[in-house]
């Protein structure tokens, strides 16, 4: 047994967890772990564990006594609801040695959710206010179903809905802020999201000079196909200059290849870029069937910039709307430099905006030849200052011909709207 | 002490533990468990548990312990890299009082992998044949890293890669094949999906007669905004004929909702159902922006029906490319049903496609006004027999008019095939 140590020598392990007979039959991802997590290392907690069991009071009970014997505090989420499944509660009385009565307050939240809605309270609702003897209820935004805390020997366990986003709301509302009162945290994680394009994993990897970086600044990949994403972590009080150092550092490396950091996404990014460049623009979609168009006006704003966008799928609509020469449909094909350019050209004429974007591919799995494979893909971007042609050989299934072209088609509008508010 | 049981009475329980840092700290969620879980269901098989720990070989040691305390087969993912974060082999050593050593078999695997790939193998990949003593290695067909296997006790354990990918072919390759010879599965659990559109989900499961289904066909609720799922399971011999009878069911209430099915997608039916009716399409999207073109263009053959589609963002496009007279989008405005017909009518009329279908509307969070707030959608569809105009008032971010309005404009196109079809 350890002695009884001051601050924050003291242990405080946090363990999650999960209930629900869908977490374990292949029906539901747990998401709520990562939430918890992701908020806990936000705040300077770790997570020692999480663990899923289904919804089976004796399981339930074992694993409670199991992370209360392991871990200061346990946030258990699930089966809190009003139908027979709903054991949590149960189980949580029988692990603490507690009899279950109803709990006047935790009742009255119940009744306050429904009558504020104008609506029936089911006999079975009543079940919900049905807690342990001991249980402090926790109020829920978002549902009917009350939360609640307990305390058992040295760790304090927490009972959510498993509902995301109750669970959620009432961990921010009610867990955290009783954690931080019995365990100030340590000093927060903060972490930086850069998403990089163009340069594959390895390289992005080979070019960070480690060695230069601050001590204690720990990087992780992940990828987003087609985005390489690097972030940067450090802990403690100085952490934001470390960061900040770091950051100049890979900046200078990488930076050109940075389409996009932390929440940003790409699309956002080139969106600000063309409004800050007073830049219209137009597109002519073939391949990529309209999800260019379809990311950039995801974003609120897009009317700012983008006048309209063209699928022109079948050549009678490249000849229609743009007037592609039918000579270069017949000698070159629609998949070509030289289609593609006449594309962008006769995007440009017929909207008048100042840069027009064609995409004219084979996407696959059909339609590639021994010339022009699966994968083969022709860029235009007509603009003030002229036409820029580029052909590619783009790897992998339809989607990841789709997606790469279509956030190739950013860079190039990234790229360009720099350069043009740097004239 | 539990007496041993002959054949399928003997108790089977099945435990997950996954490893890694990244999962307790938010940056990673778990899909590891879910894919196994789903294998496992599909197979017959049940999981008791399933336990996250970090990359710390005490964790996973205690872990280990535990679990195979508890199961009779626990399947280990992650830690089996080359860095000094990959712990998972110690730990088994620890866990199971084996030594460590290079295994032959193993250290052959990783070998073959560089082979094959004319790449160098790094020293430190020689670390991934260091194996519990008695581990019997397993093939991993997409990684460098060897899985492996080992008995304690009473458990059988399997260690697989992190990497979903490499994971999930590593289970399905040498975990299945072991557990059906350990213990033969249960009969399998059948299910069959359902994906409704246009009622929700409390009117779905109002709609569906409980008590007249066959006894053990489980009915389970998922969302995928806009569309509510609705999952049929059963267990056992004759599972094909309870599903079949329940599904005869469902479909004559609920029949004409039914978008798709399985792994179907909506827009994937809609395809296949224009080509069979051979009609043409052609798309003029204006607060969608290009996500219903993008979403029929996800799949290949998009080209059998698809002619075109505008991004009539700006109101100068929808006059230009689609004729929509200036006094309408003067009187009217832009989102109005008026503008929708026009825009329809124009599209149809420029294109000669059999069908042509308008949206415009306000997706928000700008826009709005008192008279048509944020969610105020209008669609046209221009076909052989007329022109069918309708506006909706939809609920949500931009996001969720936006994906509300794609679907529906799925469903109109849905409705009319099938209706075109049939005369």
């Amino acid at each position: 047994m350890q002695t009884r140590l001051t601050g924050l020598d003291r242990p405080f392990d946090i363990a999650v967890l999960t209930t629900g007979d869908e977490l374990l039959n292949g029906e539901l991802a747990d998401t709520n772990t990562g939430t918890i997590a992701a908020i806990l290392s936000q705040y300077g907690y770790r997570l020692r564990c999480s663990l899923s069991v289904p919804d089976q009071e004796k399981e339930i009970e074992a694993a409670l006594r199991y992370l209360s014997g392991h871990a200061q505090a346990v946030i258990v989420t699930g089966g809190l609801g009003s139908t027979g499944d709903d054991l949590t509660a149960r189980a949580a009385a029988r692990a603490t040695g507690q009899q279950l009565a109803i709990n006047e307050e935790a009742l009255e939240m119940v009744r306050a959710w429904f009558k504020k809605r104008n609506r029936q309270m089911e006999p079975s609702n009543e079940r919900q206010a049905l807690l342990p003897l001991e249980a402090e209820p926790l109020q829920n935004p978002l549902g009917t179903a009350p939360g609640f805390r307990l305390r058992h020997k040295n760790c304090q366990l927490f009972f959510l809905p498993g509902v995301p986003s109750e669970m959620k709301a009432m961990f921010n509302q009610a867990v955290l802020p009783a954690l931080q009162e019995l365990h100030p945290p340590e000093a927060a994680r903060q972490q930086r999201l850069f998403k990089l394009f163009g340069l594959p994993e390895p390289k992005v990897d080979a070019l960070i000079p480690y060695s230069q970086l601050p001590q204690g600044v720990d990087v992780a990949f992940a990828l987003d196909y087609p985005l390489v994403l690097v972030k940067l972590r450090a802990d403690g009080d100085d952490a934001t200059q470390r960061l900040d150092q770091a950051e100049t550092i890979l900046l200078e490396v990488l930076g050109e290849h940075i389409m996009a950091r932390d929440e940003q996404t790409p699309e956002e990014v080139v969106g600000k870029l063309l409004i800050e460049a007073g830049l219209s623009l137009s597109l002519a979609e073939s391949c990529t069937g309209g999800l260019v168009a379809s990311m950039l006006t995801s974003q609120p704003g897009a009317s700012a910039f983008l006048e309209r966008g063209a699928v022109t799928y079948a050549d009678s609509a490249k000849q229609d709307w743009l007037q592609v020469p039918l000579p270069i449909l017949q000698q070159h094909g629609a998949v070509s430099e030289q289609c593609a350019r006449a594309m962008a050209i006769g995007l440009r004429r017929a909207t008048g905006t100042d840069l027009a974007l064609s995409i004219t591919g084979i996407a696959g799995p059909d339609g590639g030849t021994e010339e022009k494979p699966v994968g083969t893909v022709f860029m235009a971007l007509a603009n003030p200052e002229g036409v820029h042609v580029k052909g590619y050989r783009f790897n992998g299934d339809r989607h990841k011909v789709q997606r790469m072209s279509a956030v190739m088609a950013l860079e190039w509008l990234r790229r360009f709207a720099l350069r043009y508010a740097k004239d």
